[in-house]
């Protein structure tokens, strides 16, 4: 079987591996679908980030949905033929953080596609895949593709349960990629009254638009517009910062209301921030970091009709057009939400 | 001008009023429509409730929407020939309780149709009423029936805020009345993933599929359904007490998983609750008593198509047939939501 | 070595059990002190309580402390001599409660000293006792019977960090047995400012003023002294039920102001609630069980001095005085914390 | 009367007003006791700070105490003689923060010595002050030292009322000033288990040690201290930024645990932050400004002697020495809380 391996930035090679059996607990896997992450482009492009670096073949991928092939010992709950989400996030279980229901925070977390341990966590774009039963969601009556989507949808859907209640919010929204237009959507799904995102990017927003957005603001071409939110100290009562730019946080800032509260999505190394804005509004910047129980919610919410993520998955490429993949992805202008088919069905 | 006044249980009278003109910071409104509350049948039929008890004729009604007719001095954002949902909560704003923001606590109270002090404080059941301007919020888009839906539907809105987030959670709502078909729509516009309705009749749960209930289950011709979800210590996140029955909520404790939230809707004197289920789950029984900025909110998210509460609308009468509307509403089994129409437009 | 081993109601017997030897990962304990508790006094007096009744003999027993006598391989950090307490409380760590960090809902717990599974979970009122290294907490600088109240001290611990900040809180305990006055505690430790204590026992309420009580009222002979808190809706921000009494929680409830947190830790199978109080206040009761991370606190708490529940210690009786200790912990006029001394030293 | 004025960097005179009557509702008060804040400092050496600066010439002065000296009509609750704190927040009382109990967000506030709108607020440095009622709070029993506490203590039991509860907390002050001793004494009240401080200077630790900051690091001499709390992703559950610095602030980030709470309490313009910490740690950072009903709360908690900020009052100075009061004050190697005493006694 193949997968999609990088070697160094600019080095994606699809390679032959051997295929392997499961064990008890686990299920074999017939890949359908993976979406192509921010962090896959990075190591893409760059080999990595920040500290984060390459140092041997790695597999990519984290954002995946197969057909269950063949079942270990003692599975239950699941049936060959199955479609399912299949969570990337392994945590040990038993770490004093995972003993505080924190598994998205375990010590010893095994993310598929981490260069960040060595021997590095590979991912999981292979054509077959062992995973573990606990990490499959069943996603019957969802395409491949939404399926696969599950995995940057829990990101936001984390994102929204760790900023609070939002029914009938003024909801802010810097930057209109992936992780920012499916924040439009858990934040609708939350009952967000008034959802304004902002982006450099035209086609971006268009995205923005069609997912449900009230309102978009391309900052490049209408460089005051978020400022009219600014009187009487500020308008909205929740940001959803996925940008990782920090004008971008700034200007959000400056348009929230007294103890408005801003979700941190964006990845940056370092950024500066008004922070006399923050003291004086009284302003609660969160960090929010993958996800945990929220992956079933995610298929649940799409199965439901609650969200739908389809007008997002703007490009399909077949596995030996992987590297294609990789650079439509990198081209925002062009693409939102790319993924690779690896099997058409069971 | 003609107003519905309660005299005593079972007297209900249409009579003539003197008008009224607006003073500066009022507006003088073309009642629209009126929707009766099971407050108001409490009033008709038994005079009261517990300790509270009609003195003197009372004006009913507090669920109106209606036409701005004229403008006092001051008044600024509302013009003649406004469609407005009017709230009926008057605080004072200078209690202590108002000082920290908890206006529904307000120790000065003029919510409408109240027979709690004496002289009791009329109701909003007339042809024309002079009003507040801030107790005005514009309803253009929806119809007069809907805009005078805004007031149950708030305190259903301020139930499931006092809930929290509720993003993919299992909601359980006992009581299938219009506060319990309400919790419906609030629940789901919140996040609900799974909403499961009980009630002893078929017709009350006929409503509940409706607005998008899950499951509904009658506990009189299916009484051991609830109990399948007790197992591994229950099923459900958040229960919304909507009947006022102790053993509807008794029920429902039983449902409930660890750390589950009970929002107690339903109004009654004394309950037997098995406490037990309470200490043990760790469960939290939260009071929920009418709301304040959620009427703004009512409006908005009606108006955005996230709640759409016309299929509850059941029956609308002609003033001249005030106490047929009130004996239709108190048939549960006919009706859901019983309205009065004032006039038909501005 | 000896065991206290109750029977059926009121037979309670020191009986020889065989030792055994710590495994991988245990300590043995030559145990030092246990407390009475509530629960135990059930089992004694009445053989149970409610619907869990002994079906066969059941070492009594979860409050204790004791001195490490050996080591089991793969132990770390705790030595031959130490103090410790022991946390009675063991949960499985891989159930889904256990997973969401609810150690204290865990599906297969086995707490110390319960009758409710078949066979029972027996308790540790032994001389020698073989624990998880990880249910022990080093207790230096405490004495054996302040070690031994680690754990009633946690269970109010918990339900004070449920109750949210406390700082310069008014706080009411009804109840003022081991229970409340540990409350009274671990709520000045949590910063409240004011704390008035009822009972219907002057000597109860005596060892209330002597751990802090700012005021204590006798409800028997000064059964109006608590409705001088409810005008203006009310006094006290939260409240910890301790006494498992309805009229107790009644009458805390009418004396709470708006939003008032109820925090009920007094066992009881049903009570009956104003719930109309509940509603219009929006109280939000809450139930609280048990404890987990709090262990560590308690002992952390009293160690500093933060908390200081020396003065709670009534009575101290040998093994062999074990039906006398139970006597004298059974009348509450009588003794406060009740506890048993099996071994003077390490 | 006299007053103590600020014209403009380092020209700080003492002189003449005019005395005044109160009105309704007001009081007159000799004034006792003004403490120097920082905020006082950056007036008289630098002329304000940021965008915030003095335009006309404002009398200085926000942490005050006195006694009353004459009743304007209306008054209730305070007689003649009375030693008062006096709260220096003058909210409008109706503006949309004020209705939602954010009062320390008044869109209208009033509060002593700011220079931010024109003309300025005069502050409260005056031998004779005319003041609201509401303002005013006994403080019987203690000094007037320790009444003019009552307004930076404020802001430190409003930060740690923000951070949540705090029972058995591991907590981290960076800067040990006026304003993060007293968050020792605030999370100390409020249950903190353990509390490190750091600072640049031995004199300023030595404040921290005294009122009982249990380990104190000088990042100075120790500079590789506080990183031995970084392994498994970090220690602390709680961080009181009080330096401002943001150095200081990310080596705090570093040493907090996932989901710990950073309450930002340090006034500063920009700072530079450790985004990717903030993100994978989900840190939640939290603006803290002023305060509002802590201020009571502080009068409080130090008559019951919860709270002893005596040992923080360094300096005690006359009218007529007020320049040199501004100097010491200035030198952070000379003095903590530096207080200006107007007159001895009622």
């Amino acid at each position: 079987m193949r997968a999609i391996v990088i070697h160094k930035a600019k080095d994606l090679r699809v390679e032959e591996r051997a295929e392997a059996s499961p064990q008890a607990g686990q299920v074999a896997i017939t890949m359908a679908t993976g979406g192509i992450c921010g962090s896959d482009l990075h190591y893409y492009n760059h080999g990595g980030f920040g500290p984060i670096t390459i140092k041997e073949p790695m597999i990519l991928g984290h954002e995946v949905s197969g057909y269950i092939r063949a079942l270990g010992d003692e599975v239950e709950g699941l049936e060959v033929g199955d479609l399912v989400a299949i969570s990337p996030s392994r945590p040990c279980g038993s770490c004093k953080y995972c003993a505080q229901g924190l598994r998205n925070h375990c010590l010893n977390m095994r993310f598929y596609g981490s260069a960040m341990p060595f021997p590095h966590i590979q991912g999981a774009f292979q054509e077959s895949l062992i995973a573990d039963a606990s990490q499959c969601v069943k996603a019957n009556g969802l395409t491949a593709g939404e399926a696969a989507v599950a995995e940057p949808l829990s990101v936001t859907l984390h994102a929204a349960r760790r900023a609070g209640e939002m029914l009938g919010k003024k909801v802010l929204i810097t930057g209109s990629g992936p992780i920012g237009t499916l924040s439009i959507l858990a934040a609708r799904a939350a009952g967000a009254a008034e959802i304004v995102v902002t982006d450099l990017s035209d086609q971006a927003l268009a995205y923005a638009k069609k997912v449900g957005a009230d309102r978009t603001i391309n900052v490049v071409t209408a460089p005051d517009a978020l400022a009219a939110y600014e009187p009487d100290k500020g308008y909205f009562d929740v940001l959803f910062e996925c940008s990782g730019a920090a004008p971008a946080l700034a200007a959000g800032m400056a348009a929230m209301r007294p103890r408005g509260v801003v979700m941190q999505l964006g990845m940056s190394g370092e950024m500066t921030l008004p922070m006399l804005l923050l003291t004086a509004k009284e302003l609660d910047l969160r960090g929010s970091f993958r996800f945990h129980e929220e992956f079933a919610t995610a298929v649940q919410l799409m199965q439901s009709g609650q969200i739908d993520v389809k007008p997002l998955i703007s490009h399909t490429f077949g596995i030996d057009d992987a590297v294609e993949a990789f650079e439509v992805a990198t081209d925002r202008g062009q693409s939102m939400k790319t993924q690779i088919q690896f099997a058409k069905s069971a």
